[in-house]
């Protein structure tokens, strides 16, 4: 099964206190496309500049991405510059520059309208809406969201939340979203704005998942350096709908599965810059890490 | 098999977002004693005033700890008071009276002393060092700190992890006392220091285990309220100790249970202030939430 992914691609200078990069290759529409590849299809829609080198499309041809629905137009590619200090888990944005996204108005090509599988990755919920407008009945649709938008356009958001099936958000996101101190209250507000399940990020916490009916606790993955913390989270979302995907089964067994390949690939991303680690993965060394997820949070029963 | 336990018995005056209460029953020895008095016998050593009235003897005795080693001096209990926001991680201190507790100078009574478990809870560490001169080849010790003897006695306490099993610390102690940022790194130094086993609390994100050769990723429970915190790490360490002391079995396989008891018996304790959940637990509520913890964490291998 394959995945609609509609998001950013840009350019990213990030400095972290293990070293610093210069416009490289970044964006969620990026990070969450090259992450979910090992498991299924993807289809992207993004925009990008006339500035935005050949060599990014072919580093992501590789991966088999299908890029109809990257549209290069007149002007300067969508970049952000961003420092991490020693917590890790908070980014401070220093410059952001839209340029061409600025005017991003996705146009699903035909062949991707028909997507069993869609992701909006963290952008204007307007633009959210906007696609969901344009495709077929698919069969499961997750979007991520950020403060910026919880706090310029709640209502788009909550009404956005009546479309998709799952609500992936980060934990100071989710209490702010809902105005609740505590984590649970928080999760079954958003529940009942729609979505049947909402997975919240913790960083280096791990994640956790809310159905209504059960939670699932998943762990981060213990690495001894984070080396740049930039597209965990989109990342996460790509092994996520990956393994959902290649899978076609989204039942909950399904997805906390899901979760712990989600968190695989976040854990791999967050070892390099850009994509120097995310991009050169095995299926192999894919599967090893999820096997160490198991023994890590092994513990028998009564 | 018995553990012999030393700490503080003292009045609690707390705050919350819930409530308040004053001068109520607390203290890292009544917490462990109360959580492990579950599972196993426990041998209380500590100090009260003549202001200790009967009726926490009696609650204590209830839980059929022995008190032989609860000594009652003139002068007034230890007491105190605390506030805490709607960061239910974070005490904020108002005040501290040690009183009868400044001199406290542990004494291990004849019959203790050859107590096979032994936990050290967060006193001054010359004092840990105190006990462990007294008892005789206890099968495993276990000791708490925190960031006040890591910052004035780190020798004392450096000189202390040589001769314990278990070191059970807080996620910011681990990595003030390590002088690392990265958890994995900080834990490894804490190891090299003698422990074979470190246990890191991190509050509502639960728990973490490194002996060297694996890690142990242990959830919170998740709670729709945390009522009031105090006594959380003393109840984990209770339930801990209490199971490893019950089942007289330290292996890894059994250490991962005992802090999954542990997790049990503090998200019990955080429901309500002083003992008032803590103290009237049921055998079947405590095995019912360790089989929802294994639920929480479930995950199919691949």
């Amino acid at each position: 099964m394959s995945i609609l992914v509609v998001g950013s691609v840009a350019f990213d200078s990030v400095k972290t206190p293990f070293g610093e990069v210069n416009e490289v290759l970044g964006g969620s529409g990026t990070y969450f496309s090259t992450s979910a590849s090992y498991f299924a299809g993807i289809k992207l829609v993004a925009v990008v500049g006339t500035d935005f080198p050949d060599e990014h499309i072919e580093k992501l041809e590789s991966h088999n991405i299908d890029l109809e629905g990257l549209t290069k137009v007149e002007g300067k590619t969508f970049r952000w510059k961003g420092r991490y200090d020693f917590d890790l888990n908070q980014a401070h944005t220093l410059d952001t520059q839209l340029n061409v996204f600025s005017d991003f108005d996705p146009v699903i090509p035909e062949e991707y309208r028909k997507s069993p599988f869609v992701f909006l990755a963290n952008i204007d919920p307007e633009l959210q809406h906007k696609v969901l407008d344009q495709v077929e009945a698919p069969k499961l649709v997750a979007c991520d969201t950020m403060n910026f938008w919880i706090e310029g356009k709640p209502d788009a958001l909550r009404a956005l939340l009546k479309r998709v099936d799952i609500c992936v958000i980060n934990e100071g996101e989710a209490r702010e979203f809902a105005g609740e101190a505590s984590l649970v209250k928080a999760a079954n507000k958003i529940l009942a704005e729609g979505p049947r399940c909402l997975i919240v990020k913790r960083g280096e916490y791990g994640a956790l998942m809310f159905n209504g009916d059960s939670i699932f606790s998943a762990p981060a993955y213990p690495l001894e350096d984070i080396f740049d913390p930039t597209g965990a989270g989109d990342s996460f979302a790509g092994g996520l709908m990956g393994y959902l995907a290649n899978t076609d089964d989204v039942s909950d067994a399904n997805i906390r599965k899901a979760i712990i390949f989600g968190t695989v690939m976040a854990s791999f991303n967050v070892e390099a810059f850009s994509l120097d680690r995310l991009g050169s993965l095995t299926l192999e060394e894919i599967r090893d890490r999820y096997a160490e997820i198991k023994r890590l949070t092994h513990f028998e029963e009564l």
